[in-house]
């Protein structure tokens, strides 16, 4: 997602503490980030389940989806700062205890996580990357990036997908189908499912109110 | 598919020899059949493979399907007799050896096949029995259906599947993937997909040519 050059980013990300600097610290310890950072030990919070957001974009979807899962610690990654600071700033005005966010790329997911270390991903609105075959392997829900994610979750666990795409919803079905993903909860037209507690992005609350039809499916390790 | 009832149908049931009176005679031995409809035994017509088409209304694409794949065999099942005879009377025209029809429903499948005795189902275009909760069973993916098709299937072999309802695409979606079919070749849009020899039936063509997307895919037992 580009957006105009915003000048107090750069300020905004040095002062937020929401914003993770070293996350390859916390691979396959992430429960010392989050007791860190909360102030009620009681609580138990490192113990808690770890759900990734890959391109949170301005970060509506994850800290609404922190707000009401307590009991679930959020990570929210986005390599554009002039939109991770949007998310940084909601998680503060919330005064959430269970999210972080970092700035970074997908490109570096090994170097954060572990093997089976996360209990779910989302991936919404992504790049579609359309009408091109050469820039099939830059769609995060390519085959070499499912291998990744695979790696990562713990088994059985799930990759949630949103998308207005119709190329890419396709490509995704078949992706997700071709590597032996077990789908789930597939929905053509969100508006008309019956899935509930859909939490929208900035993007899908614009596109929606157009009348356009949002595409999403859940896919679950074997 | 309800149509105008047409006269000359009854007789035409009666001398077209493409009709089967008895398919129950050939359960577990569909070669039988087409060993008595074929002049030329040294082709060894029986032990070719055996396709079915479920509703194959006025039966364009079954027949042109068997014209250009001489080397497997096929049947089409219909309910109504104002359309089947449609088919029927392609296939006299065309001198066919490698298909037959059968005036009846879905629900006789097992009286006519055994297990393992099929080598591919197409369903195109049935009735979406939309906005209906009660009458999702009569849809023809339902779990219920899907149980019977699995058994008559041999083992890796496919249901191809088209339609033009969005909701009925989406169950059928969920429906395989709920039940352990492996998906494949998922179109969103059958025209701007990659899927090459696409036969159209008579309401694809009529349908396509207004500029309206189909649905397809392919799903295998496993």
């Amino acid at each position: 997602m580009r957006t105009r050059k915003k000048p107090w980013a750069k300020k905004e990300l040095e002062t937020n503490n929401y914003l993770i600097p070293n996350p390859r610290d916390y691979k396959n310890n992430w429960s010392k980030y989050f007791i860190s950072n909360n102030t009620n030990i009681l609580e138990d919070s490192g113990n808690k389940e770890l759900h990734l957001e890959i391109g949170c974009g301005k970060g509506s979807f994850i800290t609404k989806t922190a707000q009401i899962n307590p009991d679930i610690n959020y990570l929210a990654l986005e390599r554009e700062e002039q939109v991770i600071v949007s998310g940084m700033r909601q998680a503060k005005e919330l005064e959430l205890k269970n999210i972080g966010f970092i700035l970074s790329d997908v490109s570096q997911l090994q170097e954060y996580f572990g093997e089976a270390e996360l209990g779910r991903l989302y991936i919404n609105f992504c790049d579609p990357w359309p009408n091109k075959k050469k820039w099939a392997k830059r769609r995060l829900t390519h085959a070499n990036f499912l291998a990744v994610y695979k790696k990562l979750l713990k088994p059985g666990a799930g990759i949630f997908f949103k998308t207005d795409n119709t190329l890419l919803f396709e490509f995704s079905l078949n992706s997700f189908a071709d590597n032996g993903w077990r789908l789930r909860n597939i929905s053509l037209d969100l508006a008309k499912s019956p899935y509930e507690g859909n939490i929208q992005t900035e993007y899908e609350e614009k596109f929606s109110s157009k009348g356009m039809s949002i595409y999403r499916l859940e896919a679950y390790t074997l």
